[in-house]
């Protein structure tokens, strides 16, 4: 017998997938143009030119057998340390090229660094609503998941919801900020007052409680700042992606940084490395490695996003939907009509609409929409919500 | 506290590594060309320029967001039915696209099938000397590893120890061939011997067993037949890799075919599909999969490596050393004069010499000599290891 669980997981795709296939059949039927998709989290903005043109004068500069071959297992050391010296002049943080691991994508980063600190059976803190996958990696790695939920009106976590999940089996938190799907990004009290709550939780149990700190939307913020969370928390390992920073999501290029000031960081950076050996990913793709090494500090044109987010956000609130303010991301968390999203979800499709319902995010009674589109398909979108809006208040 | 496992994985960097980091203080020292470097399977030779064209006609000519977004997650589909076609065309295996699953190289290649086939406490059986991360692999996934020693003169596996370590908790056996660090190439006949002997087995104990067959060596033979393991035993999975064929071993690229006629087939790709999504791969790197999908039937100008191997095993028997004649890879596993390999190794690097024991391969009395290195470099390393032996023989 294979292993039944994998299998589920590969025949079980998850409910954005499904979105995404139906909305490639009904694009077939009635034309691209007529169906807005706002269900997949797929960069819209190209990546920088500086990105394109580094690739290009790597391959024409290049000695192949250089740019292709192996780097060393946690990557390029000169690249490393443009990371490295990117997070001090922004954060201050006390990084240096020996805590930087290279990996293959944000998801890359969360696997390998729960492999490097779940002990079977550890408990790992998610807050609701968060991206699914989240689950299927924890439990991977031999985790037992606890949810803790945020809610309305700021989808932030209380301190007593928190203290309540904290148990001497805590290993860790992942925070994601800003966040997937609500595009809150943690304000800077409230990631100090989690920090104050894991230390003293920690010491009451005499345990070192971890925060993944997964970054792969850090610089898709809007004005507001995001707070740094090695600078606030000790034990703090950063999951970053340059996947929605320069829209490579395809490439699966990010890092893992392990805060030199996290217990025994030595010993932990030594477990992110054997973590990323017995999962099988040897060395981070070379040439990516090269070429986001060249374009450190550069992003794609995130005002595009911050220009639909406006344009969303204001439209959608006059048509009389609500939703928190999303400060970052390319997100939307819309509070379905009627409440039931997966109803609302398939309604939508009545508009050509595609939504994808907050169900599976532990956000029931929400659905999710992803602006990274272009600005066309929101503005011709508008009067499809504008009528499912009244179909919903029975005004249709 | 952390995974002490994951930590010690990290820190007890592989003999292999240790050497090439030996190589490289040595390097700085006296020079990179007085050093005879044969410890890492790097490709020497560079990537056919049809792979460079590619790379650049795609950057120049394609839309960035398409180039690099996410593919679907088993790998992009034009790619994947390409490489079933050219499976097909040599094969005649019944491969089709949906048997392909686009992987981040070989390693990943192996680690997801493992967690796809195995059940915590199954057995997977590796025949020695086997690439050591083997083991790491089979251990993270669940499994328990039994070793098969393979001998001289023709370090093949014996029917009656390949059949005394076949339980009713075996679920897999790896087939490296062409063989790291042999460089044998398992003949035909030895193949249908094997497979009828896990045919057996898996009908007396009422079990599927698994071949997972590792090929990255495949398009490295210099001469003779290297079987195609579907086509004479149904239970296969082959797991592939671009980085020796192409010369890419550090973009990370490769694929698992799933045998359409392995046991409930298309369960089995579901469980590669969910291991991937677990395990953090995503999908594979982009740019790379739409590249070496415009140079599937390429590959690097291999030649060159057939006339490294006939030149330095022709120069090393007439020497006096011995070793086995490979017909494949870019390996070469001589027999340590005197038997101690690991000695014979530190007195190799008097003469400059870098060569890796066998040991951690399980071929304890032999070192591995990797020759993808320029013919430069052996030509002028052989009176060094003419002196070696001169030594090693007490000559000296």
């Amino acid at each position: 017998m294979i292993s039944k669980k994998m299998e589920q997981l590969g025949k079980k795709s998850s409910v954005i997938r499904e979105i995404f296939e139906y909305g490639k059949r009904r694009k077939a039927e009635i034309g691209a143009e007529n169906v807005f998709d706002f269900s997949l989290g797929n960069p819209s903005i190209p990546a920088p030119p500086e990105f394109g043109a580094a690739l290009l004068e790597l391959i024409e500069k290049s000695d192949p057998t250089a740019l292709h071959g192996y780097t060393s297992a946690a990557g390029d050391l000169s690249v490393r340390a443009r990371i490295a010296e990117n997070i001090n002049s922004r954060f201050s943080a006390g990084a240096s090229a020996e805590q930087i691991y290279m990996t293959c994508g944000a998801a890359a980063s969360l696997t390998i660094s729960l492999s490097a600190l779940i002990n079977e059976g550890d408990e790992v803190i998610l807050l609701a609503p968060f991206f699914p996958e989240y689950r299927v990696f924890c439990e991977k790695a031999g985790a037992v998941v606890r949810v803790v939920s945020c809610r309305e009106p700021d989808f932030l976590p209380r301190a007593e919801d928190l203290s309540a999940a904290i148990n001497e089996k805590t290993k860790a938190i992942i925070i994601n900020s800003p966040n997937n799907p609500t595009g809150v990004i943690i304000p800077k009290e409230k990631m100090a007052e989690i920090a104050a709550l894991l230390s003293k939780k920690g010491e009451e149990f005499g345990t070192d409680i971890y925060i993944i700190a997964d970054e792969p939307y850090r610089e898709l913020s809007y004005g507001m700042e995001v707070p740094y969370i090695p600078n606030l928390y000790d034990n703090t390992v950063v999951c970053y992606s340059f996947s929605k920073s320069l829209s490579l999501p395809g490439e699966r290029i990010g890092y893992i940084f392990v805060s030199p000031r996290a217990k025994d960081s030595a010993d932990l950076f030594a477990a992110v490395c054997g973590a990323g050996r017995a999962l099988g990913f040897v060395c981070a793709p070379s040439l990516m490695q090269y070429a986001v090494g060249k374009c450190i500090g550069l992003t794609s044109d995130i005002e595009l996003y911050r220009q639909n987010r406006d344009l969303l956000f204001g439209a959608l609130m006059d048509i009389g939907y609500s939703a928190v303010y999303p400060d970052g991301a390319f997100y939307l968390f819309l509070r379905a009509p009627g409440g039931d999203a997966p109803a609302f979800c398939e309604k939508a499709k009545k508009y050509e609409l595609l939504l994808v319902p907050g169900d599976s995010f532990g956000g029931e009674g929400y659905v999710r929409i992803s602006y990274c589109v272009s600005r066309e398909q929101i503005e011709r979108s508008l009067p499809a919500f504008k009528e499912l809006y009244k179909d919903c208040m029975g005004e249709k």
